[in-house]
């Protein structure tokens, strides 16, 4: 299934796509997408529902696939090219970081600029959104507490990422700096994570294009290593990290400015459009 | 006021102490605190509430503070001492990370040392519970934004939070890891949140004793810097560092093993108990 939710910002109703690419309108048989209305629990009921029934509505906005998350987890430097255009050794396990719930975005929403930001940077990922608690699992059935896909932008700004701290949050969490969906494609969908072809051009010039398979770490080990040092609840996020093309590994440097267009995919998950603002 | 979560774990409701330390039953009359119902209006709906007509309860359990935390963020290395007994420079400017908004968990419940641990250690901080949205606020402003006031136990393990990936998320994040409250005490109870003294106490031995004075960064100042990165939410909560005296620091390092105690009190925001267990 499609999951997504459409309408006007902060007035998104659950949707879903059917056979004939139509959306129909969820919201007068489940909750909105957030927790455990994400749980695998919850998505096999939305299965039972005639969805040819729903109303069909034809929404002008698309909204972030998710209304919220408990959390929103990344994962750094996960493709080898990208961890050395990035200047930086390989990891020996999933490096772990967040972003502020607050950056959760539409996938075609414009991303504000932060103040004072000389190097926002952009990063095609796949999203993988958990179904159920997780807790010490294993690699091997670590893809069991899946509830889908989505495609996500990891938006970043490199300097406040790197030389503001040490730690990466404040690089990642400015409003608009998380774009998610437009869906949330269940994970029966997705027979193999880690074989999904990601891109993302900008001005309409192809300047990531990788595959899921060149992950360091794939979505079980990240899974499996992450339950390790923290429970993973349903509606969690983790964003697995960006190919390289990214504007930091440019030589020289390319950075966001107002009015770029940044336009990017991952196999099957759909694509994603936006226009880059300065902040007010 | 003093705002609190009474009940067993997973069923708790919200209270209210009254003028004679009784907790009064608040769930017929506001939502679980959690996001929008912690917001300044909503604490400002609670005032209004005719607190002597409300049932009393006798609770067997206090849980966290809040049901739910959009962001559980925290601030290292904020009390010179303790960075100097870290080995780590004075930061420039608050050093900004997360726990798993999963290790939420109430001021005397059991902290469970993860598999595997070895380095896992205590850490009493002031907690910031935000009260309305904030985006490039002032430090004169700052505390406009503020909701109230908690006790929390920022608990880390050593080990993961330093040797596995950089960023510190992996050793603050396990279940249990994030004791919180016993109350939330609403701002207009705390005039100068850089005048609280806070302590711990390790099997009856004090361990730690200090003062938010001594802060290398203030409420305001964090609270401002953080704004300048994300946009903070209410019922987000700040851990805002640890003062010195934490097992880590001593000669020989002293970690937690299962049957230990921690008693740990901020002045006027109530105190915490918790024994520490092994992991399952």
């Amino acid at each position: 299934m499609k999951l997504l939710r459409f309408g006007p910002k902060g007035q998104e109703k659950p949707g879903i796509i059917d056979a004939d690419g139509n959306v129909r309108d969820l919201s007068g048989k489940v909750d909105d997408f957030a927790g455990e209305a994400v749980s695998l629990a919850a998505i096999d009921a939305i299965r039972a529902i005639d969805i040819d029934s729903l109303p069909v509505v034809t929404p002008d906005r698309i909204g972030a696939c998710l209304a919220d998350v408990p959390n929103f987890y990344c994962i750094g430097l996960n493709y080898a090219k990208h961890a050395a255009e990035a200047g930086l050794a390989l990891p020996v396990e999933p490096i772990l970081f967040n972003k502020a719930t607050s950056a959760l975005s539409g996938p075609n929403d414009p991303v504000i600029i932060p103040r004072g930001s000389e190097k926002s940077d952009w990063e095609v990922e796949l999203g993988v959104v958990i179904g159920k608690a997780a807790s010490y699992v294993s690699e091997e059935d670590a893809l069991d507490y899946v509830a889908g896909y989505c495609t996500i932008n990891d938006m970043s700004e490199r300097s406040y990422q790197m030389d503001r701290g040490g730690q990466w949050i404040k690089g990642k969490s400015a409003p608009s700096f998380g774009p998610t969906g437009p869906y949330l494609v269940t994970a029966d969908e997705v027979p193999d994570p880690q074989a999904l072809r990601l891109s993302l051009k900008l001005n309409g010039e192809t300047v990531q294009d990788s595959s899921t398979s060149d992950m360091v770490f794939t979505v079980r080990q990240i899974i499996s290593n992450m339950s390790q040092f923290m429970e993973l609840r349903p509606g969690d996020i983790i964003a697995t990290g960006t190919p390289e093309g990214v504007g930091m590994g440019m030589k020289p440097p390319r950075y966001l400015r107002p009015g770029d267009v940044m336009e990017l995919e991952v196999e099957g998950l759909g694509a994603q459009r936006q226009e880059t603002v300065a902040a007010e």
